[in-house]
């Protein structure tokens, strides 16, 4: 179903016109989500909609999807955003490190249509997961990082990706930080599965960090990523109960199952187009 | 802010013609919640909008609430149900037996302006929370059962609340089963708190029979009471884990804490107008 | 570490007697769980032990294991069953039918040493997981279903089971109803996910009943199999909140995750000999 | 029912030894917990038991009570703490500000026994409460800070509550730092809720940060407080989801349910003699 993504400085009658719009090429809206930030004054809106056949299949074909886009812009005040989520999966690459939990989830999910992007390659700093990724038939590139400056792997990196020039990069336990040049060629494109409840422990070993201080609950965090490292807008978090009797290494363990769990829900909504960025908060459309 | 709901079959320009009646008026929609159950194919929508002041205090007063009303009803499809929701606090009854969690929970809330309702009364069929009540200055009323049949006693309780014509009733574990009479007189107007994880444990004793299920999980359900004991449309409904040394008692004494907290949300939703029926199902713009 | 499971009618001085075998054998109590249920008078107790090499490798090498069990047996009174839960990874078959996401999930975690198990097998009464499981290196045996009743299905499923001999049966969405006969096989030794919150929903397509009854939460329910089907002891039960948005389609793909989540805890449990049945309850030592 | 409990270091053969101490006094243990803290080689354990009656009722009154911790601490290694807990309901007083929520609870599980303690008074640095703490018959003590330093405030509080003795002090939403020295008078007596998930926002107006943040998961923490505000260990968390339509003020809203939610947990924990000290963070036998 063509989804119509709208987002501007808000004003009286913007429901009103947009939906006008839609009406004109014979549309039917089936959802619409839309919420006004009241500290910026800025209006978000997502709507589901029924139309013509040529617009559900790809709005670009026949040109009735881009005149829906043009007309919503002319009808909107200056400095609106609009576009129609283009259908059909996103094309992906997976950025992993050592850690098979998330990648696994992912491939299975892959495997079974469970995700609504296909999976182009995975890349790695590390040779381990390289086994697994074949099992699926999904392309797998080691980019040892030994003895290189982060400039030079990031380079290595982005020769590996500028060929298939994915839609999203999704870190899945990528265990390098990220330049803000290399950040600043996916804006809001890359998601990130932190492994602990942002903003607490932040930084390295976060289960570790959670246990000396003996948190009764431990979660994960899926974000977009940002310059600012662990900071950049959340998208999904959620946590498990735990106790004493949790060592730092059980909380690594029940912690990972969460990770798995919440990077699949944040995919979901990313490659559904259910994200708004509103400065470094998110409006999720779920 | 004032709160347009309106409900219709489905078909195409809804949006915009309802958005076009506030448009009109000068008005400004703030939130904007729709849902078209594909099911019925039934159109639910429910809009915060700013206006004119003289629909912000009181819709009615200068006629321009009145007048959105009808223009809407006049713009959507024959069988439409449109509404303007009353600012204000809602009139209450609070219904109770004998335990005093949900009841105390209320008043306390009440008290501090913190439901968005005003508590006319209170009514058991015992004596024991009279004290309870007392200590807020809320009216209270015993009536008890003893002796008489539920005609009677319904008659009785009627008596008592016909004087005072609450908008809603809530039934803060009150432990009488309601006749398909009475109920007919608050049509979705009576909201219960079940002392159950519904549909599971449905009938008396509840937390017995999960003990002797032995579940990990318990919970409690909020709904709007139908002739259709323990299967009225649901608002609210919340768990918490349990394990094998909860004793059946243990079970009691967790859920009231769920009870108490799940009533709080659904009065919420209720006396903020987000809520739709659909059927059996409920519709909640939160 | 070695494990000791008692399990005996209750009186005074068990502890007592216990830890002084162990006391005995140069053994350090490490961890200690017991409980003793109310109704039934009945004592349960599982401790964790540090003691010589020979028992931790392997009780049963040099007969300390041995003698352990025997006097600990001794001191208890009559009808006490005493156990060491023998160290090292469970044998196990694994039963599916179509849907893939548990199977996935256990087939990534055994590849990395996520279970405490050794998939010895996986089985399906239909052909198309068979390559997901091929991809793992695991044995898959196709045991179609069409055209026989359900004896000789299950006499050919066995034929399978019998000379691999595991010592559990996990039921990964497998779609088909056990015979009281076999279950009796495996007495406690099969552990099913169910798709629903037990014990609401029970039997078929039990989102589509959960869609159909408005809840406002959908969960799943790890349980042992008995003859009574859907209603053994309960292991696992895990929620996620849902609403009206929720086609019922939804609620099943929800619903997987949570499966799959509840899924992996219950196995965890069983094969950390955490669990103790209790009647038609279980009592978990976690 | 009697609660023994034990702090030591671990060493062979302590849970011989304090069962064999009950044993002799023909007490029988019901309920036992006992955790070893790996990283401090420390043991902890929390006994319930059955014993003659003089124990039940007060284990001091013909000295049962007391051989049975004296014979505990003979067995033990030096450096044991041992005590039996009092039976009855602990004596606190409870401190707070302005908001009413957790105070309300209190008060209200208070007067109908849900709570295992006498609330003997409740002290605010403002007036307000008066009137709701007055309803429920507790003594309130106005003691305002104005114009005072802190440690002039604190004498004033403290003369207030010497006579008193409380055993705990419950700081309500006390809005007031305290000083190490006040602190020092009560050591691990104080239980505080932290409005906020801890670690996470430590500091003022947490759910402002946390809208700021664009968390989608809040959470209160109640703790046992130290000199270092914000870092006590923790007894309790819990959070509830929110999303990008929460205003900084409708956390602060969903917060305090929470708040009261998670503060009655913890005081439960606390009356009941479950939670042990180690280091910074809780043992807790649940």
């Amino acid at each position: 179903m063509p989804v119509l993504l709208v987002e501007c400085p808000d004003q009286r009658g913007l429901v009103h016109a947009i939906s006008g719009v839609l009406l004109r090429h014979d549309c039917n809206v089936v959802g619409n989500q839309e919420f006004v930030d009241a500290a910026s004054g800025r209006f978000y809106m997502r709507t589901e909609f029924d139309g013509p056949q040529a617009v559900e299949v790809d709005g670009k074909v026949d040109g009735v999807g881009e005149r829906i886009v043009s007309e919503t812009q002319a009808a909107l005040p200056a400095g609106a955003r609009v576009r129609l989520a283009r259908p059909g999966p996103k094309r992906i690459v997976v950025l992993a490190s050592r850690e098979h939990h998330c990648l696994g989830d992912l491939l299975i999910r892959h495997q079974f249509g469970g995700i609504q992007a296909r999976i182009e390659a995975v890349l790695s700093n590390h040779a381990e997961l390289g086994d697994l990724v074949a099992k699926f038939g999904v392309p797998f590139h080691h980019v040892p990082a030994e003895g290189m400056d982060r400039a030079a792997h990031e380079a290595a990196v982005s020769a590996i990706l500028e060929p298939i020039g994915p839609e999203f990069l999704v870190l899945a336990k990528y265990m390098r930080v990220l330049s803000p040049a290399f950040v600043a060629r996916y804006p809001s494109r890359i998601i990130n599965i932190h492994h602990s409840f942002l903003p607490a422990f932040i930084g390295a070993r976060p289960y570790h960090q959670a246990f000396q201080r003996g948190v009764k609950v431990i979660g994960a965090t899926a974000h977009l990523v940002t310059d600012d490292l662990d900071a950049g807008p959340i998208l999904v978090q959620q946590v498990i109960p735990v106790d004493h009797t949790h060592a730092a290494e059980d909380l690594v363990r029940a912690g990972r199952d969460v990770e798995q769990f919440v990077l699949a829900q944040a995919l979901r909504l990313v490659f559904e187009d259910r994200v708004f960025l509103a400065g470094n908060r998110t409006v999720i459309f779920d």
